[in-house]
């Protein structure tokens, strides 16, 4: 978990700061307050949140003096940290209209002037700096929260507003799928080199592949849209059991945010609206479930993790444009491996061999949560630049669809 | 149902109008648009709701070439009308944070603009000046609503904010509770004369009344204290099954808002913010179980609606200091009939014999509700002057808390 | 109330106690074991918990020496008693496959026995005559609701068994629907006179009824299947708000045991098996709002209770045939008030004006239940010989269907 | 997947079809027709289900003239085959009195007699013959259902009833933790060889293991005791995150079937009733959380299901001596790997790389639940003899408590 050091990482810090401030810029203080479900956390509870994180982990631990902003804050915006102490039920973030939107730009301002105190007053230890470092990363991921709570927030809305009201650049047509083949053979899984990784993404260990395929680029809507004509949500041999009972129970019928048009076609809700099914981009805002049955249809299946990242080791860190929403595919080879969807994997979240948490509080960042949940590889377009890797594990439960999550075939 | 007239009907129009958004003034639009329960509504909701049913039940049927402020608001502030159309989801009203709060604003405006330019053009006849008349009262209520729902909503955060900073005026010592007693007989109960009331007090008609005794004043903190104090909350032979039952859940064990103290006291939490539960104040935010154990326990009983309106005919009208906190009693003889807190009644909410609502979906104003509530008489310190009466059914479910409901002993 | 004294009452207990066992005779004992909702409840437990009455109430207080027959009964076979102690949890009936139906057969065998020799040494105190006589009037309560309760449980299974194989004893037509007016005035409702009632029907005490006019007989299932075909459970406006949401939520479509048929028709469960749907007979398993709705759409109204007792105090005991389904209406003037479904009636259950439970344990029987409950009236074919009286009060809630529940008119 | 011929197949077929009934016989019609949760059946359901496996995949495509024992069965004893048709709800598995336990027998007969036949016949393709070794495994799997399902039932039971009035044999005092530590390497994981197995064990792959540990024994009760007085329950640190959320919900605080005995001591129910809680035998009855934190306090992990395998090809099939709770352990180096109780592993339930499940209906044996479950390693004292092999997966979700797991620890 290697970490930059002062004064690169005071300029790190700035940047990634100012990055949270921007993705609320153009929203009310009514859209920043607002829980859509117990998932997804207001604008504002992240704003907080993340500040919380440098307050308590840092502030707390290294500055003279220490002072919490207010100390009702320690139990507001704690998300998880049992070590820590007390919680807001997660359920009730939405009911927070204080503090006000303006009082947690407030609070971010004070605990970045004293991180930066801090930085310049020469408190550098490497441990200072790791936990600074993952702090910023920890930001990071919340930006990426962030866009996809908001999105499922406006999903709500039946007036269907555009966080950015200018169109998602244009799509060119995907190229044909085409099956790249890997050998496989005693791997090294694992992050590697000094840069910067989370603890679950260690230790690098060894792991068996048997020879495999991937498919070039993710799956599109045109090719989703196939198996939803074929009759996919209506047939219970390609569905996981689980999947088929939300079937059932008429909870799954299509991907999250289309939506069914007067005239017998498809709409689909972005941030920049909503927009008219584009067939070209990559599917997304589908389940586990719904990626497996979507492989079983196509007689493919999910790769697993290691594959992922045995094949991703070769394959160009093509982030895209900055968009909000997935662009198409284009060029040659394994594409689209990050900066367009989130892969859902065959694996389950589970410890690599040796895996050890970090000591106190900060060890409940990872590891408690692994248990029913499956490994997304990649990164999407929501993403901030600088955040992906191959070695990256992303975890959700399978059921879940709000984030930019889409469909590798392997073989 | 008689009604006031032009000029006087447009002058109590803009008071009404005015006072809705007098109440909203001290909020920002974050607390304007948060829910914290299904049975409450957001501030910002209120507001158009109220502003919606003027626009869908007078403007869309007297307004030459009306056209909708949004078309979209039709569904979004529809209540509960089944015979105006498609209904946004109540639980969901939270998530509305489009429109903003300065365009619902936008839209009480316009709204306001054209009805008055409605009245001046002369229309006025005796079924629009109805309708008016409603929409105002029905405003009334939603005036009421917007404090209670409010106050919930800040009851939910660890702040305990208050809407008001400034005291509750000071409480003298509650006179002993006395006991009224009335000869009954063949009383005429409901609504007469010419002013304004809802279809559900109509029509007059007679009941026959054992002789009764009704208490001097309502039950107060101290009271209730006592009762809680002798073990109420944990002797099943006083309380009605249901009540039990949530005893057992965990769910009842002392008035909605009190709070229990470090030091073993109580406080209580206010529109004016968290205060020492002052034992002079009537109790309030009970449910009909609550208030039936306690009754119960004094050896008495609540009043039926007709023992209640019966003596509400021969007491005064003291609506209070227009507090937002029900004050001590004061006086001799029946007081707090008005102005402290609403009453539980034994009596369920029903037809009176001969009820008709009035046809088409301004029929469901009442009517489809009479079934498993149980109605409250009187008025609280949060009902709008002018808008009580003797007659007044108000009514809520049995469990109901988040209004300033409270006890008045029967026998 | 008033009871039997010994010899009389030694005889009655035999009769009632010995109709308990005929009721299940012709069961499996896996019929008897299984409950099919927390609602109803186990044949087996219905025969316990009637004897579990005689002994708690009776033997443990009156005979030399007691003893249980099983320590453990006193919980498992208390259904509501706070003031007994502990109750098996009443979902969980359904699981005690121990105690064997023949051990619970052994169990009444030695109540009965030390029940007769108690009574034949001579102890006969009024207060232990009234407990006996209260426990058999009790006894014939469950003895209905093991016929529900039985009839439910069938209903559940696709393969829908009879109780009784033989038919139903076939229907003449109903004779036309006429009005039967009655005066109204002050009445004196509830119990009077020396025969045996429960402590709801007292005190009788006078109430006012404006003149009203009640339906001859019943609605038939014909006249049902016309509000059906008619878009009843279509038209919103027709239904108390509670009973749309059933609607709407895809729970309320025909009468509970009413089962669609391949080629359009319907048949209906009934304990003599699933058969063609009789027009002629009345509509039974309905729920308030159906009842409600029904009335609406007819133009009409539910009585009140105070309405039905009025006239039923005009109309013949007439109590059937001893079917286990509701005849056909015959005869002139005001037929059906007996013996063939309970009516619902628009009042909700509540204390007479005097009401007072009888202190200790068996208070418990009514009095705590008087919350959320629509009374019914009359008796059905489920109902024991001798059970049913005009003043009688039974009480469901409105959502309730698997009783034998019909409808009258009123205007 | 080989299998065996006739006449030993048939011989197979009567010795394993009479264990069934030999199960069921101490029990009465009652006890067989109960279900406590919807994760349970009751006994009769199984002893049909298991006869509808024979009828369904083998005389219904294999027997001249089929016909059906009853139409009906087809979808009552389904029990989760969507290829075959419709299925009756689960949770209302309890509610089929009908058909008797005793009709139930007679199905079992009648589909015996005509298997007989078939096989006397002639019949004997391999296909055949495959589906018949499949549907004696697949009622040894149920066998074992039978035991655990019961035993639930009988624990909602306060009266704590025997299955088996006998003790179960003593137990002598397991000897000391020891760890035994393997090279690890690359591994060959999966059944081979000739005998049976499920698809799920195919096909045969190679993956790699880092060097590891095994305890020696299983975890015992008087491990787990001390787990729980030094607070195990109490400390979030040591749980996963929805294993906490569990604690903190009240759902979890000891072994599932632990009792609290009035004088600060434990007892456990058994299937030979309520016994002291004997501290030298296996931990048994704990979910997959409690196992994980039993683990993580003991400063260990759980074992992968690879790991494990590749230990248990060198231990010996130890099957205990047919008792019907867990004995202590015996013996030096790996023992208990079988015969007393399944040993939750840290891997997710997951299709090996190539799985492929069989077409048609009968592909859904495994391949569906292949989410959100966790393997199971070993094998009970309540798995039938023959049934256990070092490559059997057993799974279930994290939470599940009612078969017999246990814990063996890994580093």
């Amino acid at each position: 978990m290697g970490a930059r050091q002062y004064p690169d990482l005071l300029h790190a810090y700035a940047t990634v700061r100012a990055r949270s401030l921007e993705i609320a810029a153009p929203l009310s203080a009514e859209d920043c307050c607002a829980q859509s479900m117990p998932d997804a956390s207001p604008i504002k509870w992240h704003l907080a949140h993340t500040t919380w994180f440098f307050e308590t982990f840092i502030l707390e631990a290294h500055e003279a003096g220490f002072a919490p902003f207010h100390p009702a804050f320690r139990v507001l915006f704690n998300s998880y940290y049992n070590g820590i102490g007390a919680k807001h039920p997660r359920p009730q973030r939405g009911l927070l209209t204080r503090p006000a939107l303006d009082e947690v730009r407030a609070y971010r301002h004070d605990v970045d002037r004293r991180i930066a105190r801090l930085l310049a007053g020469g408190a550098s230890s490497p441990a200072l700096a790791a936990l600074l470092e993952l702090g910023l990363q920890h930001e990071q991921q919340h930006q990426e929260l962030m866009l996809t709570d908001l999105k499922h927030l406006l999903s709500r809305n039946p007036l269907y507003p555009a966080y950015e009201a200018t169109q998602a650049p244009g799509a060119a047509d995907a190229p044909p799928l085409a099956w790249i083949g890997f050998e496989g053979g005693l791997a090294e899984i694992g992050h590697e080199g000094g840069g910067f990784c989370f603890d679950n993404e260690l230790p690098r260990h060894r792991s068996y592949l048997a020879p495999f395929a991937l498919a070039s680029r993710l799956a599109t809507n045109g090719d989703y849209l196939a198996f939803i004509e074929a009759g996919g949500y209506r047939d219970p041999a390609l569905w996981l059991a689980e999947g088929w009972d939300q079937v059932c129970a008429g909870e799954l019928a299509h991907p999250l945010y289309w939506v069914a048009h007067g005239g017998g076609g498809w709409q689909e809700f972005t941030l920049h609206g909503l927009q008219p099914l584009d067939l070209r981009r990559p599917v997304t805002h589908v389940s586990l479930y719904e990626a497996d049955a979507y492989a079983r249809w196509r007689a493919a299946r999910l790769p697993t993790e290691a594959e992922w990242e045995f094949a991703a080791r070769r394959a160009a860190l093509d982030l895209g444009q900055g968009s909000l929403h997935p662009q198409a595919a284009a060029g040659e080879g394994l594409v689209q491996m990050f900066g367009a969807c989130w892969q859902w994997t065959a694996s389950s979240y589970a410890p690599y061999p040796g895996y050890a948490p970090a000591p106190g509080a900060i060890g409940e960042y990872n590891g408690k949560f692994m248990v029913n949940q499956y490994v997304l590889r990649g990164s999407s377009c929501a993403t901030p630049r600088g955040h992906a890797r191959a070695s990256y594990r992303n975890f959700f439960p399978a059921a879940a669809r709000w984030q930019f999550t889409g469909i590798r075939l392997a073989r």
